[in-house]
């Protein structure tokens, strides 16, 4: 429907689109940092590792106010390539989707209105401490969703986390997926072996190993994981026994889902994940073979086709760099069915052009 | 209708019930502490006045777990009293009605979900220096406004800050309006002598007289105010463009009435405060007064009755003790008006009642 990509469980997702269309959803946007996205080679969220403690706050700033304040300019790659806040913005705008930010932990706080969960910045993986009070901040986040899902017919929930593929292979090996090699990156060439090398040591470190967290999703976060995902999953806990919740990200998904079952299966029928076209493609990565070995959730897609981009910063998506991130896939889907196809895909894509035109030329 | 009473501008507050009856709100609290609550005898907010700062974070831990925990027990004023949010709760359960809380700038935050806005406490108005960073504070408030608008068929706005009176007294008084021996008190004998000489201190300190602050809120609430208004005020700005909001408490919502006047007077059709029967009987303030000379909107008041209590708790209401807070008058009309009378104000004060004697049976 509406060109939208069905890429798993083709017969869920339309079931799924038929109920969310032409409702009102909510974007919560969960964004946290962490010292796991500091090892140099694992996330390209920043002009360099440093930098990754002011990609969250920067992206959502973008959301509300059209540009970013605790930062010039917008969160780039090294390569200079634009943070996806930038589709996402224009998708909530055009759609008029209100927005909610939770912070899961943060080093630098956004200059915007957020919600604060008590939550703190993430350690680095491989010492196996990642997390600190993971179940305080689920629970916090447990309420906050409860209430929002009270406001809205369903929720979209993205994340920004720089290095949070590496916390989900994390998470995803500790509670025994196999998931080696399927994750995604933001770089153009991803670092599987970087990957696997710090989680290795991660596993390590805490004494643990493949499958042996299985049933224990909070341990799993707080030795391998991020504070994104205790947001997160909380999120999910207190709102999807009421609403549907539609998981807007890539491969870090396969970790919220992982633990969300171990929680509390019997809500993964409200769920589906809301990705783009540029994760569903990646040969490198596999986030259908990551949801395979979880639940069979359907997986929708973005449309979008920067491929004819006048601008090399966006036709850079369609080689494969950045792909995702900020809900933009989700949030993509979320406004193209609410307003029922009155919104298409090349006028999402002509309208991004745009308001990363107008970025680029205030920035000179 | 449903028995709420209709103290001032009666046809206006009938159109305002007619509109909002039946539809769903969102109940927004704005919390926040300051040094001017600490001034020896003025403010009842908690045991003592150092407690102050615990009061807010503990009123908003109830409203969500129904208990508090940055406290024991509940926040009660020196005799014992139980605070307010003991009737908001209740009613906020009854009907169903989502919440979220936010922090206008908090010494003790909640363990609870909250808005962070990058408010700081207050200080002490005697030095003329109340609060800072009220611009940033009031327009993170209105983008959180303008998305909460989105969600809500219209919002209730209440607010938990110890000292609020005087800080209601200051601003009104340097924005030109006679509040003198007008505000309100938690305490059963009002100390207006005390809380004027405090404000006059402020205004001699601050070198601004009587008016001299007319047209300029945002300096009235830097210099005289306390950070709940910046917080408040913004929120009406951001949401009642497109919704109704009713300012959910007693004298204080005259300083926050200026505030919106000042900035904005074409959305004061949009307002209306829902306050409580004992402000409207309280012989030694007069929120009409007040009302009367900033904006001819409407005051509802809840008809709540402890009179018959077995609580002498409760009953220390019906003699002037507490009267409002944390939105208990607008939530509780808000509450029978989204149950379009289904629930009765006997119903409400049996089920405030019942959950007192539970939160006392936990306490032994």
């Amino acid at each position: 429907m509406y060109g939208i990509i069905y890429a798993y469980e083709r017969l869920k997702g339309e079931e799924f689109v038929e109920e969310i269309k032409g409702k009102n959803p909510t974007f919560v946007c969960v964004i946290a940092t962490s010292e796991t996205a500091k090892i140099p080679g694992i996330s390209a969220a920043g002009k360099n590792p440093e930098f990754t403690d002011y990609t969250p706050p920067a992206d959502v700033e973008l959301l509300f106010y059209g540009r970013c304040k605790c930062i010039e300019g917008l969160p780039v790659t090294p390569e200079g390539i634009p943070t996806p806040a930038l589709i996402t913005m224009t998708a909530l705008k055009l759609a008029n989707i209100p927005t909610f930010v939770v912070s899961g932990g943060l080093k630098v706080k956004p200059k915007a209105p957020f919600i604060e969960l008590g939550g703190k910045p993430g350690g680095d993986i491989r010492t196996g401490r990642a997390v600190e009070g993971v179940n305080e901040v689920f629970e916090r986040a447990k309420i906050l969703g409860k209430n929002l899902a009270k406001t809205s017919d369903y929720l979209v929930v993205g994340e920004s986390i720089p290095g949070g593929t590496t916390t989900c292979l994390g998470v995803l090996t500790a509670m025994g997926y196999d998931a080696k090699g399927k994750i995604s990156s933001s770089m153009p060439t991803n670092p599987h072996e970087l990957k696997w090398k710090v989680v290795e040591e991660g596993l390590k470190n805490a004494g643990i190993y493949f499958g042996s967290l299985k049933n224990k999703p909070f341990k799993a976060i707080a030795t391998l994981g991020d504070p994104m995902m205790a947001a997160f999953s909380g999120l999910i806990l207190g709102a999807a026994e009421a609403r549907k919740v539609l998981m807007a990200g890539g491969t870090q998904m396969a970790a919220i889902l992982a633990i969300v079952k171990a929680l509390k299966p019997e809500i993964l029928k409200n769920l589906a994940i809301g990705t783009t076209k540029w994760i569903i493609e990646d040969k490198a990565s596999d986030l259908k073979g990551l949801i395979n070995q979880i639940a069979k959730i359907p997986i929708l897609a973005a449309n979008l086709n920067f491929g004819r981009s006048r601008y090399k910063g966006l036709m850079a998506y369609e080689y494969g760099v950045v792909k995702e991130g900020v809900g933009a896939g989700g949030v993509s889907i979320a406004s193209i069915l609410k307003l029922k196809g009155k919104l298409t895909w090349e006028m999402l894509k002509v309208n991004i052009e745009k308001n990363y035109r107008q970025l680029l030329e205030e920035a000179h």
